[in-house]
Order: C-alpha cells, then sequence, then structure tokens
C-alpha cells in the first residue's frame, strides 16, 4: 500500500517516482485525503530535486485528468490556446484574442485567464478595468461566446484540472513555484484539458519572470514542447525577453489602455512586434497559411480596425461598456499623479522588471491575498524605454496611485529600477528564440 | 514587516535565518498562525539547507520559550534528565530512573516520556503494559510522585515546549524528523523548559535509529552538548551502539519484563551494561562522586533489589498492580507464540535493528496513527546475540501476535534480519563514545 511519507521520502533522497506513486499523490490532492502540509513537503522536495521527464509528463497527465476534459466539446474547430509564464506589463492576452478572432480563418481562441497574485492583477484584473465588464461567466456562456466572436477571455472553469488549483495555491505561498517542472506541469495540465488543438507558448526570460536566464527558459521551453508533443498537440514556444518590462505600461486599465493602442495600429513598437509574432505562430500552428502570409494577415488586423472591434464585441458581451474602447479618455482617472524625472543625462540602458513590478505593486496594483481588492487605476507609464536618450530633468514615467504616500514609496523603488548610462546601450531583440 | 515566505525562500537559498526570523516562525507555530503547510516547507527546505549552530541554538531558545519553563520548580534539589534519540528495544528509561532513585543521593530524576509512532509503542506504552497503570497524570501528581519516590516516568505536559509538539508532529509525518539541527533543537528545548539542572543524553547510531552513521551521531551530540553549555546545563552525550537491537526483547510488555531482568541483576549483559553507565552518568553529572564510586553506587541498586523496588512503588503509584514486577508471570499472553528457527548452522553475524523494529510493528507492537491501539503483548524475544554459536533448527526467536497472519508475517520479516555466518564476528561494543 503506498504512503505519502515514502513517496516524500523517495523524492528527498532523489530517486525517480513511478506513475503508482505519481497518481496516487494527484489523486489524494484532487480529493483532498492527502494533507497539505504532506503535498508541500513533496513539493518542496523537487524544488530541490527535480524531476525526470517521465516523472513531469506522467504528473501533467493525472493532473489533466483530475477534473473534465476537452471542456470546449462545443466550439466546433480548430481551437488554439496561447500562454504566457508570466511577467511585467504583460497585456499581450488582451490583444492576440481579437487579433486572431478578427482574422476569421476559423481559428478560435479560449482564454481561460486568471488573477494571480503578482505585482499587478491578472488578465481578467485588467479587462475588468473597463467599467462593467464581469469575467465570472460561466462554462456554458464562455463557450457560447467563443462560437460567436471566435475568441473569449475569462476566468478559468473550475471543473479544469482541480488538482493544479490547488497545487498552484500551495506553490504561491511555499516557495515552490519556481521549479521548472512543476510550471510545466501545470501549464500544460490545463492546456491539455481545455481540449485545444495547439498550444502557442510565451516563455518569458529574464529578472520579471520565473527563468531568470536563458538556460531556465529554454528547458522550460523545450519540456513543455515534448510534452504536447506526447499528446499529440502541436505546440510551439516562443522564449522572449522579459529583463525589461513588456511595453510601457504596467498596472490594470494602464495595461489595458496600451492594448488598445496596440490594436489601433499605433502601439509600442516592441510590444507590437511580440503580438504579431505570436499570433502568427498561432495561425500557423493551426495550418491556416504559410509564416509569411499568418504574419500579414494578423498585422492587417491591426492596421483595418477589426481586432479593436473584436475587442469592443468581447467588452460589449461581457457586460461591460464599448465606448472605453473606443475612447480611453473615459477610463476613470488616479487620485494621485506623479512625475519621476531623471537625476542626470544619458541612455537610458536598465529597466530591471522585477523592481517595476515590485514599484507597481507598492502603487496598489497588485493584491497581496487571495481574493484582496485591488486599485484598478495604479500602475506606472514609462516615457522612456531602454536605448532612448534623456535629458536631466526629463520625465522618465508617470506614476498613478490612491494615495500621495503609496505615490511617494512607489517612486522611490521605481528610481531604483532604472539605470542612466552615458554610452548607448546594444539593442536587446524581444524575440530572443523560438522552439 | 517579516513573512514567512520570504523566510522559506531565504533558506532555500542556503542562507542563514536570523533571530528576528527564527522567532517569528516559532511564534507562528504555537499561536497558530503560520498555516501547517508553510511549516512543513520550510523544514523540508532546512532538511535539504540545514542550520549554523547559532541558528539552531535560537531556534532552541524559541521553543524552549514558547511554553511555560522550568515547570518542575516544586521538585527542590538536583534534577537530572536522560534522553535517548530513540531506537528498537529501547527500555532504558523504564531502568535507569529507579537505579538513580534508588541510590538515594539526592538526585531527582523526573523522566516525561512519549508514545511516538514507532515501530513498538514508548516508554509510556511499554509501562503500561501493566495492568492499571495510567501515565497520563496531572503535572502537580507527577512533581508530588518525583518528590516523593525521586523518579517519575509519564506523559509530557502539554505546557512544556507547545512548538516543538507541533513541529514533532509535523516532521513525523514529513520526511523531515531525520534532520541533525531539528532533532537537536526539539531534544534540548524540552530538556530546557522542564528546568533539569544536569542532561544525559543516549544519542543511538546504526541502522535502526536517525544517526546511521558515527559522523551523523558524533555531529547531534556534539551540537547537543554545545547547546546545553551556552544554556549552562551540564550535559553529557554518550555515543552507543544501535545497528543490533538494545537487549533481547522488542515490544510493550516483553520490554517491560525485560527491564525487570535488568532491575533482579539477571538482565541481558550488554543492556546493563548501557543502563550502569548511563545511570553513572547521571550521578556523575551531578557531581555526587567521582565516577567510579558512582559506577558502584549504581550497580548496587540492581543487587540489592532496591531499583526493583521503586519500579514497584512507581508502578503502584499510577494505579497499576505492583505484584506484576515481582512475578512477571502475571502479564497478559498473547494469542500467538511462533519460533523462528535458523536455517543453518553457524554463527550470528549481524541482527538489523530497522528490520527487527519493522517485524515488531507487523506483529502489531507499534501504532501508525496518533491515538491508534496498540498489542500490549505483541513483541520479539530474541535467543540469541549477535556472536552466539547456532545449530540448524534451533530456536533464534520467539515472536507474539494477536493473529496467526500477523505472526507468520512478522516471522518472514524478522527472517531476512539475521545474518548467520560461518565465522564468529568480531566483538561490537555498546558503548561507542562519551562526549
Amino acid at each position: 500500500m503506498l504512503k505519502m511519507q515514502d513517496i516524500i521520502t523517495k523524492k528527498q533522497l532523489g530517486r525517480e517516482l513511478n506513475e503508482d506513486e505519481i497518481e496516487y499523490f494527484v489523486k489524494g490532492v484532487t480529493d483532498g485525503s492527502i494533507p497539505d502540509y504532506q503535498i508541500s513537503a513533496l513539493l518542496m522536495a523537487i524544488w530541490f530535486r527535480g524531476m525526470t521527464e517521465e516523472e513531469t509528463i506522467t504528473l501533467t497527465e493525472c493532473m489533466t485528468d483530475s477534473g473534465e476534459i476537452n471542456v470546449l466539446s462545443s466550439v466546433i474547430g480548430k481551437k488554439v490556446d496561447k500562454h504566457s509564464t508570466g511577467g511585467v506589463g504583460d497585456k499581450v492576452s488582451l490583444i492576440i484574442g481579437p487579433m486572431v478572432a478578427a482574422a476569421n480563418k476559423g481559428v478560435y481562441v479560449p482564454k481561460m485567464a486568471g488573477r494571480g497574485l503578482g505585482f499587478t492583477g491578472g488578465t481578467l484584473d485588467k479587462l475588468e478595468s473597463c467599467t462593467g465588464v464581469n469575467t465570472e461567466i460561466s462554462a456554458e456562456e464562455f463557450e457560447s461566446i467563443v462560437r460567436e466572436l471566435g475568441f473569449c477571455i475569462a476566468g478559468q472553469s473550475k471543473r479544469l484540472a482541480p488538482a493544479d488549483s490547488k497545487l498552484s495555491a500551495i506553490r504561491d505561498v511555499t516557495g515552490t513555484a519556481n521549479c521548472i517542472p512543476l510550471i510545466a506541469a501545470s501549464v500544460m495540465s490545463k492546456k491539455l484539458a481545455s481540449g485545444s488543438d495547439y498550444i502557442v507558448l510565451d516563455v518569458k526570460c529574464g529578472s520579471g519572470s520565473f527563468c531568470k536566464t536563458m538556460r531556465d527558459a529554454e528547458e522550460l521551453a523545450r519540456l513543455m514542447v515534448r510534452i504536447g508533443a506526447r499528446e499529440k498537440r502541436k505546440t510551439i514556444a516562443i522564449i522572449t525577453d522579459m529583463s525589461a518590462p513588456l511595453g510601457c505600461a504596467v498596472g490594470n486599465s494602464v495595461e489595458l489602455i496600451e492594448a488598445i493602442r496596440v490594436l489601433e495600429g499605433r502601439g509600442d513598437e516592441e510590444l507590437t512586434e511580440l503580438c504579431i509574432t505570436l499570433a502568427a505562430n498561432m495561425l500557423y500552428a493551426a495550418n491556416v497559411a504559410d509564416y509569411e502570409t499568418c504574419t500579414a494577415i494578423v498585422e492587417e488586423t491591426l492596421y483595418d480596425g477589426s481586432a479593436l472591434k473584436k475587442l469592443a464585441e468581447l467588452v460589449k458581451r461581457l457586460g461591460g461598456d464599448e465606448r472605453y474602447i473606443y475612447d480611453t479618455s473615459l477610463f476613470e482617472e488616479s487620485n494621485v499623479t506623479a512625475m519621476l524625472v531623471a537625476e542626470k543625462s544619458g541612455y537610458i540602458s536598465g529597466i530591471d522588471a522585477y523592481e517595476v513590478g515590485k514599484a507597481a505593486a507598492i502603487l496598489g496594483a497588485g493584491r497581496e491575498k487571495i481574493g484582496a481588492e485591488i486599485d484598478h487605476t495604479a500602475g506606472i507609464i514609462l516615457n522612456k524605454r531602454i536605448g532612448d536618450r534623456i535629458e536631466e530633468g526629463e520625465a522618465l514615467a508617470t506614476l498613478q496611485a490612491k494615495t500621495l504616500e503609496r505615490a511617494q514609496s512607489g517612486m522611490e523603488h521605481l528610481f531604483k529600477a532604472v539605470t542612466i548610462s552615458d554610452r548607448k546601450p546594444e539593442e536587446k531583440k524581444i524575440i530572443l528564440r523560438i522552439i
């Protein structure tokens, strides 16, 4: 008879767990028969000892099977899912869903997103910055929106991979979130259970993400692609830079507004490039056309206004006021706006994503506990990007917060995040590698 | 503001925790504000990363202060405590308490013992094999017995180092029991809180104990002695062999009976030697006389019947029938008795303590869950010791159990624990080192 304690000890000693042991663990997590303290002990042992590819695949499969599978079966057609491993200023889901849907090539994007406990709210919080939007909809409503608009962004079904929800919640508060096999199993189990045919992964690399080094990012990317292949889902992983924040806005409403700028065809260049690459790969994965054609198709949606229209339609379907999408001056303003100015002239040589994220959290853009309120208006808008020239006294960034106190301490933190040098730094690419 | 998650991460990265962090942790364990899953995550990180001596001392002090201290203040006189790190067949507490009390040198032995989740019951279970004995007495009653008889063996006060009780319960089921700094802090915090002036530690070394190697045993012993010195308690650690079971009996009533044999002056030679050494060190630590004189004093208590009388008095005071102590034929017999015979002739060259312990557990002598019933009559009596000559077909051990099924599977397990060789093995000492 299997005992959780023996499974923990086996992993502590660095030995490979077999299928029966992993299945026993995931079943016990799902039905609540294994106490939380034994779960976290095993997770920590895995953090130290790692998992083999076989173990990771088995864990992914068991987690996938822990809930309902193929939950999107009512959507007939090619379904493609995109997942980002998370970073600072990542508003990509708000952009590429509309882009792929607007391309109108029979490819559906059913995007189940989260709220997270990070520096800012999650994709759902960003979308809900638009007055009236409610992303907590039923599974039936979700599927119906996907069928109708070609995409949807809403809360994740509780029926989907419940073992992952439990494990992720424990990992978040026990220092075991940053563990490559556990990340891979978490991401892939949800994607597999949702029943998407094609998966495009945005694996972040740099200070603002789990994978601080290219080596870690590659390992995670390759592992997820191999898991996808084993489960017969075409999976493409794109490693992208997260040493600096993505785009110029970090927060909730500021990020939605930045997403709108991209959909208007006048967004940040780097962010636009990333969105085009991801959206093109989504069509390409779904065999719509060759890669160049896919790129041209998705680019077009930004310049003909069709992608922006898709976002407005979604906002309306989720109970929100679609006028916000066409007129961002309608968004609620923050109580306090402060400006960070440069102390010396030079070139912006570094904007540390992690530190900017912390500054955003200080401003009130994130939540510390599950279920806590967040300030949708709090956030940071960077006026300069890496490589830009700046003069002493020139505005570097704008900060938004509810109170002067928060604005001040956010400013102090943001100040440390930015480096100004005499020499123009080498250019850095946003797309680092495609696997 | 301190956060448990940051403390976990700091230890994961192998950095030393400071006083504030350790204090925050122990306070949170004691008042229940830190959830179990974060406690076990930190314990596992400590298992992998270890603790410095400074960290261990701070942890010990915080755990000591987590409850009432100096709980034995009503006992005026020298108080000496003995603690064993645990092994198979360890009935020493039942023997040395009576010996030191019978020596009548003004040295008190307030022995708070446990039940444990090991292969057999704990010291309390062994004592309760004698019909009527109840070791769950109040703190007042405990102190009153110590004052009256010079010693007492009973359950540990719940007021004593409550942080340790919580941590030990979690460690038992999360694979973190075998961690040197955590063992040291656990043992020493209870000893320090109870207010004993002198501490004698029996650190086991070998397959049947936590410390499998001399290196580990020495590290643990030195660490505990240093903690004792820091807290101004004279502490002696004796490293003793636990590669083979201690004595001939492993179980509950069989161990109490073996303890009685030693107290009658006709017990197993090695076990008797160990008890004399420990009891003599207890008197010596308390500055009663030089070591040779202390040895002579405690030896005498075995041969003049005074130590046996002390045990009988304790049994009576705890509500038990003292006639059992003078006539062991009164003890309840087990339903099934089975004999393990040698398959070949030769010399007994190995009796693996760990495997004998597991066999005893299979027979029903231990408990799997806290609060579970145990079979007091189940156990093993070894007829042969390491170095003894045995002939094919000769009885090697007697097994006692409630059912034939248990007896059979216990026998199969015990069979694997014993090695018979052609050559007489080298003699092994019970006392390995005194620190």
